[in-house]
């Protein structure tokens, strides 16, 4: 059954120009693009400045995944914790998730904060930053 | 560029048995299984009951993406939309995002409630529910 493959294709790249990438979004200032394909610009149009975003993209850097990593030790952690408990760029599938705050949109660019992507990170997908109850474009009745 | 194939795998499935499926994890209830590869049953050592994850999987049932789809009417609102701002299952790599809470860790099954995917949907990864400075394994310095 998991041999099935599920294929997805870059909707667009980060483009940053920093020496050191954070290692997580919630520890960082760090400000860059998101450059999305032109073709999908118009599914762009109600990403507004101020907005959060969702961000999933993919660890493109990573190593392929062996089941000696299905435990890692976080750098910032002291304890040995099971991969689907922790943001390691290293998992079974190599996605990685971040949200964002967009400072400001220009076409089928978004200048963003909180990047903890390398530059060149391929873009899967975007989509609104919902918690239950806390936005206005809430799906909740 | 966008050419370029991203190939995910799925580490396991989703199992519930309910005739209509809420449109949205915010607004469900229903309790199903995450019934997850026993090769990746180590990497799930820390999810705990009370946990909310981050789930990411696969909209296996949407139709292929077409442009046409970059705007859309969510059934909910009374406005069309840029894909990137909303949840349909329609969108250029169909991948969905639902938080849910989980009930019960039994080995490689995760009891969950808030399922808002069809009984069979692929999981693609889980990650943990991080928002800055709510929890207490959160990454933030």
């Amino acid at each position: 059954m998991t041999d099935k493959e599920i294929i997805f294709r870059p909707i667009g790249y980060v483009h940053v120009d920093v020496e050191k990438v954070p290692r997580h979004w919630t520890l960082s200032d760090v400000v860059g693009e998101l450059i999305i394909e032109p073709k999908y610009q118009e599914g762009l149009k109600d990403i507004k400045e101020g907005d959060r975003i969702i961000v999933l993209f993919h660890f493109h850097k990573s190593p392929p995944f062996d089941l000696k990593y299905l435990k890692q030790k976080p750098s910032h952690l002291n304890r040995v914790m099971g991969v689907f408990s922790i943001c390691s760029p290293i998992r079974p599938n190599p996605i990685g998730l971040s949200v964002l705050e967009v400072l400001e949109v220009n076409g089928n660019k978004l200048k963003v904060r909180g990047i903890d992507m390398y530059n060149g990170t391929p873009i899967i997908d975007i989509k609104p930053f919902v918690v239950p109850g806390a936005s206005e474009n809430s799906p909740r009745k």
